[in-house]
């Protein structure tokens, strides 16, 4: 088993990485000081519960530990304030009091959502994550949770540490590939940003990590995490550094907003953001080869680095504009500079981001 | 003008008391670094808005501020998940950004649910309290902001420490006297719980304090603010001392939502409370006439200290057992010691509790 620490101060907390260890979770949240008095809820949804919810019930229930079970519907329209008073009020009806903790059980959607039952259920109680995808290694490192409001994604949320992280990479093992290569582009996402030899690495060990090796995915997830752990034990709050990890996130999310929430899954859509980023950073005068080089490693994780003709430039730039991460409307990019290595750029032109757009929608081809 | 610090480590603040400060609004934003450049929310209520909200726009406009304003209906209704959600797509429609902030003008409802805006925004942005009650000067102080849920008040909220608190002593003058008795009932308990001078001072200063003298009014909210702001610096997050504040509020709670909502004013209700709780000192054989003593006070200042026939015992215990300052089952009861002094109690036997209630009908003459 791997055990990434989190250094939080007073907040901190370890992720265990591992196989086979959903079926000892009563023992976790033993050593962890979780109480048996108390009811704890467990957040998951319908794709995951039938997989591993029943195993997560009878270690917990073998423990001791006596559970309430809120089953949301998959998908991301469950991070709405509706289904989050719907959780509340299996909270509530079971009786959660300041000793219950929230175990989210399931990918993003669920520890987001999950996450912001635990920060604000009585003004905050214990959170555990035990994510189910490639994906949520990036969520469930950080504290960020949060709802979506009608006119804006996560937008109604929280900083709200978990007690611990329990990462079961048996759960992985029945995740659709597309959905695996999704997790992935978070993961090479951090070598990108800090670590030029683990992105080599991402694609150099493509076939592996595509293939679920429990060894390959185990060290990738290690690693990939603690490079999220260290950035955020050095900016919690999200006050500068941590900007960093939204690389890619810019274009990325303006993807999501103008296909719909669905066409995309959110590592597709990142990935695009970043091959337009390097086509930044090339504009900006960045040396070396790094869109050839950056979109080489995507394409050996089977993901999308063309900005699709169906999405058009004026609506992409509106969803920027809207997008929190811009600051009195002033727009900010993470542009590399170089693999492994990235800035944040502010005052980027709008017309250079409009450039990039047409240039991403060939494949970048335009600006050899 | 009077200032109270409220010393919370980086999360410090400033709580500022006097006459006509509301005028004086955009001055104390630039003075606290607030950006002309992002928009502010204003959160208010229809009673209010036609008192103060045109002095508060006027100021802050000529201080350069773009502002958004929200008004939503008097009452405890407001503090729901629907208006929150309202209140959120007026931030998110008026542009509001990470340097925004969201100023609470209003008494408690209005700043437990703005502030509750400001904790969750993009995952929390600045938030400043105007108060417009004698009641707010307790909700003002210690980062507590909250929504209900149907099933139980205060169930859904968050730390979250305003910027700073500007108290404007011209907006109370036009209280009505019911409201204005329940808002020194708060006053009153800083003083039951740590200060028994200042606990005889209300009594002695009831006709001023009433007549909303100026001078009276100022000294009061001063020392109960400075009470509240020295107990909530040694337990932010309601570790273990901060309970001490809840002095009459278990069954102050009970009444009012057993009553429903509206029947009572949270001070009139709270007040019965606290001559519940001393009833209970006496049966746990604190010595001394606490009951008498603190029953004096409090009509002093027109507020009830008997337990109304309609309202049942079962109905009183069965809302006990939800409260949420219940861990596990057990009961816990802040326990007055002499005037000026409480203890925190666990296991307070339920039958206990029952008697007192029955006393507490009576006005506490059966056990005298």
């Amino acid at each position: 088993m791997r055990t990434v620490h989190v250094d939080l101060g007073e907040r901190s907390y370890p992720i265990y990485i591992g196989s086979g260890l959903l079926p000892q979770a009563g023992a976790y949240l033993i050593k962890h000081g979780l109480s048996a008095k108390s009811p704890h809820l467990i957040v998951t949804d319908d794709k995951v519960a039938p997989h591993h919810l029943d195993v997560l019930k009878s270690s917990l229930e073998e423990a001791g530990f006596r559970l309430v079970v809120s089953v949301v519907k998959s998908g991301e329209g469950s991070k709405s304030l509706q289904v989050f008073e719907e959780v509340m009020t299996s909270a509530i009806q079971g009786g959660l009091d300041r000793n219950s903790s929230v175990i989210a059980l399931g990918g993003g959607v669920v520890g987001d959502l999950a996450g912001f039952v635990a920060a604000t259920y009585m003004r905050g109680i214990a959170f555990i994550q035990m994510p189910t995808t490639i994906l949520a290694h990036d969520s469930s490192v950080g504290g960020k949770v949060a709802v979506n409001h009608p006119l804006a994604k996560n937008m109604i949320g929280a900083f709200h540490q978990p007690e611990f992280v329990l990462y079961d990479l048996n759960t992985l093992m029945t995740l659709p590939p597309r959905e695996v290569s999704a997790g992935l582009a978070e993961m090479v996402k951090h070598g990108l940003i800090r670590d030029a030899a683990f992105a080599y690495w991402c694609k150099d060990h493509a076939a592996d990590l595509l293939a679920l090796d429990l060894d390959a995915l185990g060290y990738g997830l290690e690693r990939g995490v603690a490079i999220k752990a260290d950035v955020v034990s050095q900016d919690e709050r999200e006050g500068g550094l941590r900007a960093i990890l939204n690389l890619g996130h810019t274009i990325g999310h303006a993807i999501e907003a103008v296909a719909g929430y669905g066409e995309f899954l959110h590592g597709e859509a990142i990935s695009i953001g970043m091959a337009g980023s390097a086509l930044l950073a090339e504009a900006l005068g960045r040396g070396g080869e790094l869109h050839k080089e950056t979109t080489a490693m995507l394409k050996a994780l089977n993901l999308p680095v063309v900005l699709p003709d169906h999405l058009s430039e004026d609506d992409l730039m509106a969803a920027m504009m809207h997008d929190k991460k811009f600051k009195e409307n002033t727009m900010v990019f993470i542009v590399p500079d170089a693999i492994g290595a990235v800035s944040i750029v502010k005052d980027i032109p709008q017309q250079l981001v409009r450039d990039i757009l047409k240039q991403l929608r060939k494949g970048g081809e335009t600006h050899v």
